[in-house]
C-alpha cells in the first residue's frame, strides 16, 4: 500500500499544501460532479458519491500525488451508452447498473493490476485515443447544447443527437436558453479574460488563477439566484431536491443478466479510464521528476471504482483538468484527495438544499466548456503530415464513435491501430547495401555512394521476419537474383532482425535449399545474440550453405577480397577478414 | 488468362506428358471424390461434379502446371461443419447450401485476386496452419470410424464424435468392421509394401508407384465384388444408386438468409484452401524452378470454385497428395487437369451403376489412410524447440479446432498468431552496446568484450518504436540513466528501427524534452533513410538536444574523442569524427 509509505513521512508542511488544494479542488469538484452525473443520465447525488469514498480509495492504494479522481467527462459519455443500451425501465435500475458498472470495471481494473498486465493499455495508440476522445467531446457537447436549449435530446451517436435536437426545435424552453447562453458567455469570459483582469487590479498571479477556477461555482450561485429573485423555477430544468446526507454502503444487486449485459462496457471504460488516467498521472510526475507505477497505478483506480460502486456511485477515474488544478494548487501528496473527499462531504451535508433550483442550462454550460478542451484537432493536422496511416487511424475512429458510438469508436480504433501496423510490417523495407567509401558502414545503394560487388547480394531487411512477411522476403531475393546471374553469395545484414519465427525459419530453410542448388552461398552478418541463439538451437545453421559473420563488413572483404581489399580499407580489412566469422 | 501463355507452345509431347498424368490421376481421384463427399455429407455424386468443371476452369486461369484441383479432406469438413450447423430440413436444401458455399467462396477467391489481396493469406503462421490441419484430419479420422463400425458418428467436435462413437457401441456392423479394418490393412499394405514387392518381381519403380496409386481404385474393385458375391447389400451400408450422368448447369437458389448464414464459413474455406493450395503450388513450382502468382492463383481458385457451383459440386481446392501424383506423373501443363476432369466424365457415365454395392466402410477406410499422412506431430516437436510462443499457438490452435470446430480453430489460429507477435514486439530486446575493440563495429556489452564510456549511454532497441512499446522504452531509459548519473550522452543505435509510429514520435519529444532538462544530448546513430526522412517532416530533428550521426561509430568518437580516440583506433576514426555527423 503506498499510502504506507508516504504516509511515514507526512509533515506539517505537506499538510498545509494539501489541505490549500483540497479546498480548489472542492470547489470546482461541486458543479462538475453534478455536471457528468447529469451526463451519465444520472441524478446529480451520484455525481456527489462518486467524488467521495472513490478519492479515500485511491488515496490509499494509488500512487500518484497529485491525480485527482472522480466522475469525468467521457466516462460520463461511455456509463450513458452502456447503460442506455440496457433500456431499462425505471431510474433505480438505471441507477444499480451505473453502480453495477463502476463494480465490474473495479475488479476489472484490480485483476489487472494483480496480475501485472498493465502494458495492455499500450495497445493503445496514443493518435488514435486523442481520436477517440476529440469523437467523444463533440458527442458530449453536443447532447448537452439539448440542456442549452430546454428540450430533451437524447442518443447515442451524433445523427440521433441532431435529429433529436432538431425534432424538439418547435419546443425551445426561452428562458433555459437564455440562461444556458449567459452561462457559456460568463464561463468562456472567466477562462480568458478573468484573471488577467484580476492581475490587472495587482492580484497575484496564483490568487487570480485560485479564483477563476470559482468560475463554474459562481455561475452555480449566481443562476441559483436569478431563479429564484425571477421566480423561474417552474419555467426552467432545474436540478430538483438532492438528499441531504453521505451516501450508504450497499453491494449492488449482482444480477447475473446485468453481468453479462454490463461486462464488455464495463471493460471498454476501465480500459479508456485507465489509458487516460494513467496519461494525466504520468504527464505530473514527470514534472516533479517523480514515478508512477502503471500495475499500482490499476490497483489504486479498481479499488476507487469499488469504492465507487458500493457506496452508490459510478464509475471513475483520473481527470486530466482537476488534477492540473490539484498540481498547480500545490497538493504534495495523495491526502490531498482525501482532503476533497471530506469536502464534497461537507458540500453533500450542507449546501444541497441551496441547489433545488440550479438551471440544468449552467451544468450543461460548464460541461460544454470543459470538454471543448478536449477537442484539439492538432493532432489530425500533425499525424496527417507525419504518418498517413496514423491520420487514417485517427480519422476512422473519430467517424466510427461519432456515427456508431464510443463501444464501436474503441473497437475500431484497436483494430485499426493493430492493423495498420502489422500491413506495415507486413510489407518491409529492404534495401541493397554497400560499403560507405573508408569505413566499415553499409548503406542502402539508393542514397549513398557506396562500393558495390558484382559477386555478393548484401540486403538488409528492415524488418523482423515473421509470418506476415516471410514469403514475400523470399520472393524478393529470388526475383532480385534472376536479375544478376554472377552472384555467388546472398549476404543477409540482419540488424534489424530481433525475431525470426517459425513460419520465417521454414522459409529460411527452403531458401537455402534453393540457393544450395545454385551454388549460391546464403550468409548472415550481425545477427543479434538472441535470435542466433534460437537459430543454434534449431539447427539451422548447421546446414547452412554460407556463413554466419560478426559484422558485415567481415562478411564482404572475405567472400569478395578483390572488391574490398583495395588499399583504402585495406588496414582494418587485414584483421577483420581473420575474425569476422564465428562459426 | 494464363492458358494464352502455355496454350501457345502446346506440344504432342506436351499432350503424351499430361495424358498419362491425368490417368494415373483420373484411377486415383474416383474412390477420393466419392469418399469425400461423404466426409462432406454430401450425395456422392457431387464429389464427381467437383472433380469435372473446376478442373476445366483452373485450366484456364490458374498458373500451377502441377496442381491438382477437386474436393480435399479439410475443405470437405469444414463444409459438413459449416451446413451442419445450418440445421436444414432435407437433403435439397443441404446441397444447395453446400453449392451455395461453393459460390461466396469462388466470389470472394475472385475479388481477392482481382483487388490483388492475396497478401492476407500472410497473416495465417505456417505453425498455426499445421496445427489447423493436424486438428482436422484427427477430426475426420474420428468421424470416418463411425462408417468403419457401421454406425452414424455425427458432431463437428472430438468430444461429440467420441460421445457418438461410444453411444453406438452396441449397434456395432460386424460385416462393415470387417470391410473396413481389411480396406484398412490393405491400404496400409498398399502404402508401404506393394511397391517395393513389384519392384522385387521386377517392375520399373515408376510403374511399381503407379500400381500402388490405383491400391484405392483396387480396394473399391474387390470390395463390390465381395459384397455383391456373397449378397451382403442389405446387411451393410452402400453407396447406393449414383445419377448416371454429367452435372447439368444451374445457377444457385440466390437466398440472402442462406447468404447471410454461409458468408463467413465462406471466407474461412476460401482462406484455408487458398493457403493450402498456394503451399503446395510453391512447393512443386520450386522443384521445377517454376514461379506460381499467387493473385492469379485466387483468380483461378475462384473460378473452379465458381465453376463447381454452377455444376452443382461443393467447395474445391488444390489438393497436396494428387498434386504430388500429378507432378510425379509427369503433368507438364495445366492441361493435364483438363484431361482428368474428362477422365472423371467418363468415369461418370459409364462407371457409376458398378458402384451401387461400394460399402460406404471402405471409403471411409481411404479417408482415413488419406488423412494419417496429414497428422505430422513433429511441427509441435520442432515449434517446441524454436519458439515456446508458437508452440503455444499451435497447440491452442489444436485444442480449439478439435474441442469447438473447425471456425472457431481458424480464429483462434489468426489471433494467437497477431497477440504473441505483437506481444513480443511490445517487449523489445534493447542492448547497451560498446565498441568491439580494432573495429568500428557495435555490439551487446553483456555478449562481448567492448569499449565503453562513462559519458555516453549507447543503447540500441531491437524493435520498431511503435504504440505497444514506447512507452515502455522510454521507462528503460529513464532507469538506466537514474544509475549512472554521469552521462551526458544517450546515442540510440536505430539499425533496428524502421518505423517510428506518432505515439512513439509523442514519447520522444517528452524523452527529448525530459533529457534536455538534466542537459543531456539525444543523439540518433544509423537512422534508415525513410524514418529519417519522416522525422525531418515532423520537425522534429530541428529541436532535437543533440545530433544525428550517419554511423554510431563517428558518434561516439565525437561525443568522447577521449576514448575512442586511442591508438588502436584512431587510424579510422580521424576522418569518421568529420563527416560522421551528416546533419
Amino acid at each position: 500500500m503506498p499510502i504506507l509509505g508516504w504516509g511515514k513521512t507526512y509533515s506539517l508542511p505537506h499538510f498545509y499544501q494539501d489541505m490549500s488544494a483540497a479546498v480548489i479542488v472542492t470547489i470546482m469538484l461541486i458543479p462538475q460532479s453534478l455536471a457528468y452525473a447529469l451526463l451519465a443520465g444520472l441524478p446529480p447525488e451520484i455525481g456527489l458519491y462518486a467524488s467521495m469514498m472513490p478519492l479515500v480509495a485511491y488515496m490509499i492504494f494509488g500512487t500518484s500525488n497529485t491525480l485527482a479522481v472522480g466522475p469525468v467527462a467521457v466516462i460520463s459519455l461511455m456509463t450513458a451508452s452502456a447503460i442506455g443500451k440496457l433500456t431499462l425501465t425505471g431510474e433505480v435500475d438505471y441507477l444499480s447498473a451505473a453502480v453495477m458498472l463502476a463494480l465490474l470495471s473495479g475488479i476489472m481494473l484490480l485483476l489487472l493490476g494483480i496480475f501485472r498486465l498493465g502494458f495492455l493499455a499500450n495497445f493503445l495508440s496514443h493518435p488514435v485515443i486523442s481520436g477517440f476522445i476529440i469523437a467523444a467531446g463533440l458527442l458530449i457537447a453536443t447532447s448537452q447544447f439539448g440542456h442549452i436549449l430546454g428540450i430533451a435530446a437524447s442518443g447515442q451517436t451524433l445523427p440521433i443527437l441532431l435529429m433529436s435536437l432538431f425534432g424538439g426545435i418547435n419546443d425551445v424552453n426561452s428562458v433555459a436558453l437564455i440562461i444556458g447562453i449567459t452561462s457559456l458567455i460568463f464561463l468562456v469570459y472567466v477562462r480568458i479574460g478573468l484573471k488577467p483582469l484580476l492581475e490587472a487590479c495587482g492580484l497575484s498571479s496564483g490568487l487570480a488563477a485560485n479564483i477563476s477556477r470559482a468560475g463554474p461555482l459562481l455561475a452555480v450561485f449566481m443562476s441559483i439566484s436569478a431563479v429564484q429573485f425571477f421566480s423561474l423555477g417552474d419555467k426552467v430544468a432545474v436540478v430538483g431536491s438532492i438528499p441531504q446526507g453521505l451516501p450508504s454502503f450497499a453491494l449492488p444487486d449482482l444480477s447475473l443478466d446485468m453481468i453479462e449485459a454490463l461486462w464488455l462496457p464495463a471493460f471498454f471504460i476501465s480500459i479508456i479510464g485507465f489509458v487516460e488516467s494513467v496519461s494525466v498521472g504520468q504527464t505530473l510526475a514527470a514534472r516533479k521528476n517523480e514515478r508512477i507505477d502503471s500495475n499500482q497505478e490499476l490497483i489504486g483506480l479498481g479499488a476507487a471504482n469499488i469504492a465507487a460502486s458500493v457506496s452508490g456511485g459510478y464509475p471513475v477515474t483520473g481527470g486530466f483538468a482537476r488534477s492540473v488544478v490539484n498540481f498547480d494548487a500545490g497538493a504534495a501528496t495523495p491526502a490531498a484527495g482525501g482532503f476533497t473527499a471530506v469536502g464534497i462531504g461537507i458540500a453533500t451535508l450542507a449546501f444541497t438544499p441551496y441547489l433545488y433550483f440550479l438551471p440544468k442550462a449552467v451544468l450543461a454550460a460548464t460541461i460544454i466548456i470543459a470538454v471543448l478542451s478536449l477537442i484539439d484537432l492538432s493532432v489530425l493536422k500533425n499525424s496527417w503530415f507525419y504518418s498517413k496511416s496514423d491520420f487514417f487511424a485517427i480519422f476512422g475512429t473519430i467517424i466510427v464513435t461519432l456515427f456508431m458510438g464510443v463501444e464501436f469508436g474503441v473497437i475500431f480504433g484497436v483494430t485499426a491501430s493493430i492493423a495498420l501496423y502489422l500491413y506495415q510490417t507486413s510489407q518491409p523495407h529492404i534495401a541493397e547495401i554497400g560499403l560507405v567509401p573508408e569505413t566499415q558502414h553499409f548503406r542502402n545503394i539508393l542514397r549513398h555512394n557506396v562500393i558495390t560487388s558484382p559477386l555478393i547480394l548484401s540486403l538488409r531487411v528492415d524488418e523482423n521476419l515473421y509470418f506476415a512477411n516471410a514469403e514475400l522476403i523470399d520472393k524478393m531475393i529470388k526475383e532480385r537474383l534472376e536479375k544478376s546471374p554472377d552472384i555467388r553469395h546472398v549476404v543477409l545484414n540482419c540488424t534489424s532482425i530481433s525475431l525470426i519465427d517459425a513460419s520465417a525459419l521454414e522459409v529460411l530453410e527452403n531458401l537455402n535449399k534453393f540457393l544450395m542448388s545454385r551454388s549460391i552461398g546464403l550468409h548472415f552478418s550481425e545477427l543479434k545474440g538472441p535470435v542466433e541463439d534460437r537459430l543454434l538451437k534449431a539447427k539451422f545453421l548447421e546446414h547452412l550453405s554460407g556463413q554466419v559473420f560478426l559484422h558485415h563488413y567481415g562478411a564482404v572483404s572475405q567472400l569478395d577480397p578483390k572488391t574490398y581489399m583495395n588499399p583504402s580499407v585495406l588496414a582494418e580489412a587485414d584483421q577483420s577478414a581473420h575474425d569476422g566469422s564465428h562459426i
